[in-house]
């Protein structure tokens, strides 16, 4: 059976007992239809096949690439694209393989693509909060016009609540989320529709409002969710290894670099040791104690705890899976790109 | 022919002309083997068979998989591995196939690692300053002694001055330069050979020293090298459609985020806007005019200039070829990975 260290470094690892613990919480408080995953966090239609088995049959969609991967496998029961798009054509393909997708609209532009591209259901994006998409409360009735004029129907409202999601104190995120829903409940008073698709791993349990929270993160967790108090761990890590150490030991350098994770929220976290610059193939680490039985030595694997998971799993082609220290297979990660 | 809009956003466009001109200008001070390009910066085939017709046939690599590639491709005549790596088998596959590879050591460790995959040729990878692999001065006569030992041949030595890259006044840059290349003249003086790799773009022609220059940007030059009065420009951009517009056009939202561009050296730049801020699969965008003949509408196409462009290329399948405003094929981005 093969171990962390058979394998080229880096690469992504998914500590499989943790990610079925995180699953586990998340089913016990949202199970079924209450639970409409993301599958920009992941882009991998193995996690989602895996998802599908657990009670989650709806999943929400960031790319059409990513729709494109999930009908293609078999998955494509009940997608949403929960992002605005004007690619008509390849959403009229979508609806020729017989796909189900709903699409997000917020502008006339994007109800004519819809329209223009076979789709039958839309939800009104609404602005919450978070500068990004969304009409303003103003347009909902006007918007919703126009669509129903097109012939669309209009199955409920959705607005992300984005800007919320790292609020650390609960009491206060509880508050934020709140606000922010009474502008999607005007929404939906105004639109219509059985849907309110809302929330992320922040706030899924804070949610009261959304009848479907979007939620990928929390199979994974960022570090930056760490001061947050959730309920989920970190289950990903990026595997490096020590390729280089200073003389006086004051410096080690890993084979991890931004080509390997992002680092808009921060650079990665270690045990012993802290980053103090990356470069695109590199990390450079200060040793917390260089002299000690823990200091770095050329050849250590060592593992990276991951800021922000998402554009992190994005630059990697599959996460490979371990278990009690031993590699139990790889997902893919097969719906990057656009 | 197509046009940039018949193409699915976000993508990376380069500027023939402009790449061509910037090819041009590092001809005419560094051709030949004055010049061995850095494979890191663009992981293509394609392009490294552009350089090779323009009269460089060394290429330089930060991976394996790099080299690899290049051998698949029939440009493993000369290649430089310019990082230290531990994988003994993965080398010893290259010398079956064929590739004349040599390898960068800074520690017993990495030389035992070379000489297990039957590579010949090193050399002495020198800590010139920036804290990033490189051994120290005082251990080079100790590695040369031991690499020798071990039957390598010590071709000569390799010192990145990357701490020096973005130094903005000229002769700063150029003294710092000079400083740095002491010691690794001195480092040269103790394990010998014929060949002194070092520099990169913002060093091409200040760097004295090197034999070589290891450069690879400047075919498409970061934004972070506008401050330091480079002869080259910016061929590369990021081609994103403009997906929602908030009511009172304060804020505009494009389809390209951190999923498409690497923020390591800031937020891309942009015609008529500021980037507010940058969300996985979008950026909002605060237009300098809103009111004005050049506000931003739904549908647009815009082009994000690219702060870091190593790590951006390295998030996308390929290079979209740009002339006089007509997509002229692409590039495969094919080295990706590790």
């Amino acid at each position: 059976m093969r171990k962390l260290n058979d394998l080229q470094t880096p690469y992504l690892a998914v500590d499989l007992d943790i990610f079925q613990r995180n699953l586990e919480t998340m089913q016990s408080v949202r199970s079924g239809s209450s639970l409409r995953p993301h599958v920009k966090a992941f882009k991998s239609t193995d996690i989602a096949g895996i998802l599908k088995q657990s009670g989650y049959s709806g999943f929400c969609c960031a790319t059409i690439k990513e729709l494109e991967g999930l009908v293609a496998s078999g998955l494509g029961d009940d997608l949403l694209l929960a992002n605005e798009t004007l690619n008509a054509s390849r959403l009229r393909s979508l609806v020729d393989h017989g796909a189900q997708v709903t699409v997000a609209v917020d502008s006339t532009e994007t109800i004519d693509a819809a329209k223009e591209g076979g789709i039958r259901n839309v939800l009104l994006d609404v602005n919450v909060g978070l500068p990004r998409c969304g009409c303003d409360l103003k347009d909902v009735e006007n918007l919703s016009t126009y669509a129903r004029r097109k012939g669309l129907n209009i199955l409920g409202v959705m607005g992300y609540e984005g800007h919320l999601m790292f609020t650390p104190d609960r009491a206060d995120r509880k508050q934020g989320v709140a606000k922010a829903m009474q502008v999607l409940k005007e929404a939906h008073s105004i639109a219509g529709g059985d849907i309110i698709s809302a929330g992320g791993t922040g706030t899924f349990d804070l949610n009261e409002l959304a009848t479907e929270i979007q939620a990928g993160s929390f199979l994974f967790m960022d570090t930056r969710y760490s001061t947050v108090g959730l309920p989920f761990e970190e289950s990903l890590t990026i595997v490096s290894t020590i390729i280089s150490i200073e003389r006086d030991q004051s410096r080690a350098v890993c084979d991890a670099g931004v080509k390997s994770f992002a680092t808009d929220y921060g650079k990665p976290k270690l045990k012993n040791g802290v980053i103090e610059f990356c470069s695109d193939e590199h990390s450079t680490i200060v040793p917390t104690e260089p002299r000690s039985e823990t200091a770095f030595k050329v050849g250590d694997l060592i593992r990276l705890r991951v800021p922000h998971v998402d554009p992190t799993i994005a630059k990697h082609p599959r996460l490979v899976c371990l278990q009690e220290g031993y590699i139990r297979g790889d997902w893919k990660v097969d719906l990057r790109g656009w």
